[in-house]
């Protein structure tokens, strides 16, 4: 295994600072499960705020967040309405189906964003032996759309729309901050546009664990039911819940410098002749590399060596992730390491 | 409800003959649970060898034949990759995840029909937090696809690749024998390609009830487990698989009626200005209309008010199914009234 | 395998006369999954007035009947109280948690008939990681508990308690006919009692193939969905019906013969010394050896030679089920030969 | 909600000690998800050896621990044996049934604890409808069992069986480690006993979350599959994985400070006329009190106003709980409290 001075992987490999670990050790703690952990309480009373959710939950991984969602809005049998290139299809092991018995229809959306049209579209047919349309699932940003922010028009649209139609609509928030920093739009009228959503406080926020799901107070409480259900509930959780606050404090401002050098990246990589590069919206930079001499793999490999970290993607595309580990400085030597090696 | 004089809307509409009834009459029967039914037992033994396998099993669905082999193949989390246009997808009421947990990846393919290389490309990474692909499922002839029949050249390369990856390999036979008698194809030479097969009797083959899913030893042991825990263990089911019996001795030749009746419709509706119809290859006529003055619906309904039964598929296109029950005389009737109502 | 001349195994070994084939030739049919099939319509109308309910679906079997029934009552993690000795729990193949994700807590009832009291005291405190307790299921009459018939006040109180404390109330009707018969009671007392209850047409009525499960419109509304999903969803299922239909009118009332016979065999039994046995009071007859010469699969097995089929429950235990294939002589045959054998 | 100085309610109320917290603060991280967490990898590698198994996993919970053995050792349909009074059945959700479609057969064993003998009389026979039998569920120490301790030689006679029988086996650990105290017999020699063990971090050794599940390296790498698909992986949970790595070096003695309370405050409670009390094993303490003016509740809810914290298990049973945040002169205090009340 390699140890990266430039990890630029992903935002998860972010590690607590000297300051959030000091909060964390401080932190005052009791029995989450009885709701007796004044820290966690806080977070998640500060966190409901936030999203304009009536309350919230904390739990360990955004993957929990998305699987407690899909169990409480659907029941075996019905239909989640999602973008082909989401998290939810690809990388959360297959739980939607496996736990919540829930069948997923992909919306085919290069970005990841899909209008109320392509939704109305995926609607099925009310008939007997059709899976019942059930809930529109949104990726906020959207990983594999390279860090793209849903307008909150286009998702204002798409919310009017499954409310007509009896949907319920979810927000996968990992980097539902990033959207707020990118794009000047409160947390809260993202939430607005749906009836459960989460943050996830181990990418760009910069904490070791958890992501803290919102919604109505009868949405919670059947959300907490699954969250003992699953193994979800956790003990003294203010250890973690603390980091959780002390990020929402520090940290969230501060993603704007994460999207700034993105962009960066992105512009010393445009310099470089076999690289294609789009400008990222957020923190996320996908590149697709043409080089007779070397794929994705070797091109990871070859900087891996020189202690910067990135993600392979396919035979030709990378992907960087920028975070709060990674200053401007890491981000030109790695578009320099980058470029002597294709170069 | 309407009373069709001549019903088009599905083979699966065939009502047993008077030969079937007495053959089903006569029928020798006995505890199917326990394999005490010589009936049950003749059939599932001819079809296991028609489709060159080593064991079937009766079922009273086919919807229990897809659900049982995804119940056997695939464990919760594993992915299923299958055309996007399957009757799986589509009209299973989602017992794929429901009830085994398999997520499913459909491939797009307009006549249901996807290469090898498509069925690659739907291969999921060996990541842990990736869905393991597990199954390739196929619908011979693909119902959504205008009743296209898989060339078996198509299948046996997409086989090679199922066995090369470790993929099981399922055929979804509801009109398997429409396709055996369109293509010349012998029913084991497909059977050949997959671990698990089955045959629709209830369809064009005219019966009342049952399928029949076949496969390896092993396969066919789990599969009778998960045909009790299901509740599809029947009784005297001689009483049905007499009618399976019958049909297999008389009414698979004649399907190239069917698909004659099909060819003449095609025809008689291609003359008609305002409808769109492509030469069908088995027993199944899709066809649009493009006219000011009625959608498919309303077409639809004209119809049924002179005793002829059509499927709406959506706002232009319907479904015509010939069968054992419709003459050539019934689809003159049939195509002169659309050209009347429409012209 | 053996052919018994005395079947005396189960009722589910009955086959169907002459008279009842007649009927199913001549049956009336058409597509069920559309609600087109004129015999199952009738049917499923004529068991729920029978039942006192909304409305009825006609299944393959019984254990789907209690399969949906779970189904539809249940959400994972829910409760169910059943007797120890049930059927559900020992064989229906694990499917309630299989497929309903349902935990079943068994009370102990020797005859598989408990009280009010006793379920009080099975239902789980209301804490945030108890399972929750949703659903009574009885069996009338009880197989495991000789054919013990629950007497309506028992049952009465039962369900008193269970709306009392918004449990749902099923009854595994497999049965439920001997009961009827047995007690004098009418079916629709025993259908009061709960939301859920289905007819086995294939035990003592006689049928080759089916069971009708009843309970309110919403109650069947969510049960069809379900019945598609599993794969119970026939085509011109009529044929099977009209069975049902013959067996209402012809096979019910002679039950209490197939009593009088358990009886008869009892007090046959009775004069053996090595033999233990109870008076039943319906269809079903178990009985204990205590031979030093042989256990109960040996004695099974002497008498298999004879053409005598008898059930066995364990090293001691056998079972003799009374149905209409077996008449008086049969009876005595029977246990003049086990007499023989032990004596 | 009250503030308890002295808190007998659960050794789950534990707080981390400032030397823990400094551990957790000083903590070397990584992203456990890719296993880079070197304080998670010290942890699983130190508990495997313990447990004398290959290796381990980092949980949330012991509840998600116990889900996920049986996901990986049972298939939907399969069944478990365990003690009608274990947690497993009571305190998890309903998890088991619900996630991975098992059933469960209790066995009546008042302290928790039986027999092979016990266990092959619930063995299902191999019948096509019955549950299949897979998998036999031990708790150590037994909770509702007053915190007993099953004997090694109990424990190895029923590993046997199983390894006879071919059933897998499991111990939930919950308060392993006070079994190991108690009983003076290492943890390996338990975990020699079966196929899959955990040991709880956040009940006496006092770590806020966390628990740490072991098998062989084909158990763990399906445990792991299980552990995304859950949700269950973390990223840099070295932060909390360092507490249990204190808590190893530091908090596993100290257990028999524990038991000795427990037995002193039984000592205590023993000479109080109206309390029915037991010699506890370890560290939990259930006593009875039968008294005219007053209630298990109401008894908990006048000590609550004293700062003392119980738990209340029925009407008249209350259980005390010792561990690390409560010392000799708590435990005096206590007792003291209740003859006082009582008295």
């Amino acid at each position: 295994m390699h140890d990266f001075r430039i990890d630029l992987r992903s935002d998860t490999k972010t590690r607590p600072s000297a300051e959030m670990r000091a909060a964390m050790a401080e932190a005052s703690v009791g029995d989450e499960q009885h709701d007796e952990d004044p820290s966690v309480n806080e977070l998640t009373a500060r966190v409901a705020a936030l999203l304009g959710k009536s309350r919230a939950l904390f739990l360990p991984s955004g993957t929990m967040c998305n699987l407690i969602a899909i169990l409480v809005h659907c029941r075996p049998g019905d239909e989640i309405i999602a973008a082909g290139n989401s998290h939810l299809i690809s990388s959360e092991s297959g739980g939607a189906p496996a736990i919540a018995g829930a069948q997923i229809r992909s919306v085919s959306a290069e970005r990841g964003i899909f209008s109320a049209m392509q939704a109305a579209a995926a609607v099925r047919p009310r008939k007997i032996n059709a899976p019942t349309t059930r809930l529109i699932h949104v990726e906020q940003t959207v990983n594999r759309g390279g860090g793209a922010i849903w307008p909150i028009d286009v998702l204002q649209e798409l919310a009017g729309f499954a409310r007509e139609q009896h949907l319920a609509m979810h927000i996968d928030g990992a980097r539902l901050m990033n959207a707020v920093v990118g794009s000047g739009v409160a947390a809260r009228e993202f939430g607005d546009c749906c009836d459960s959503v989460w943050l996830d406080l181990s990418k760009g926020l910069g904490c070791p664990i958890g992501a803290v799901l919102a919604g109505s107070e009868d949405f919670i409480y059947a959300a907490r039911r699954w969250k003992f259900r699953l193994g979800g509930a956790m003990r003294q959780a203010g250890v973690v819940a603390a980091a959780g606050l002390y990020a929402l404090d520090n940290n969230v401002e501060r993603l704007r410098i994460d999207h700034e050098n993105a962009r960066r990246f992105a512009e010393a990589l445009h310099s470089i002749d076999s690289v294609s590069v789009h400008t990222p919206e957020t923190n996320l930079v996908f590149f697709e590399i043409e080089c007779s001499r070397m794929n994705a793999s070797q091109l990871a490999e070859a900087l891996a060596r020189r202690g910067i970290g990135l993600g392979v993607e396919s035979r030709t595309m990378l992907r960087a992730v920028t975070h709060l580990d990674v200053n401007a400085a890491g981000i030109d030597e790695a578009a320099a390491a980058i470029s002597h090696i294709l170069g």
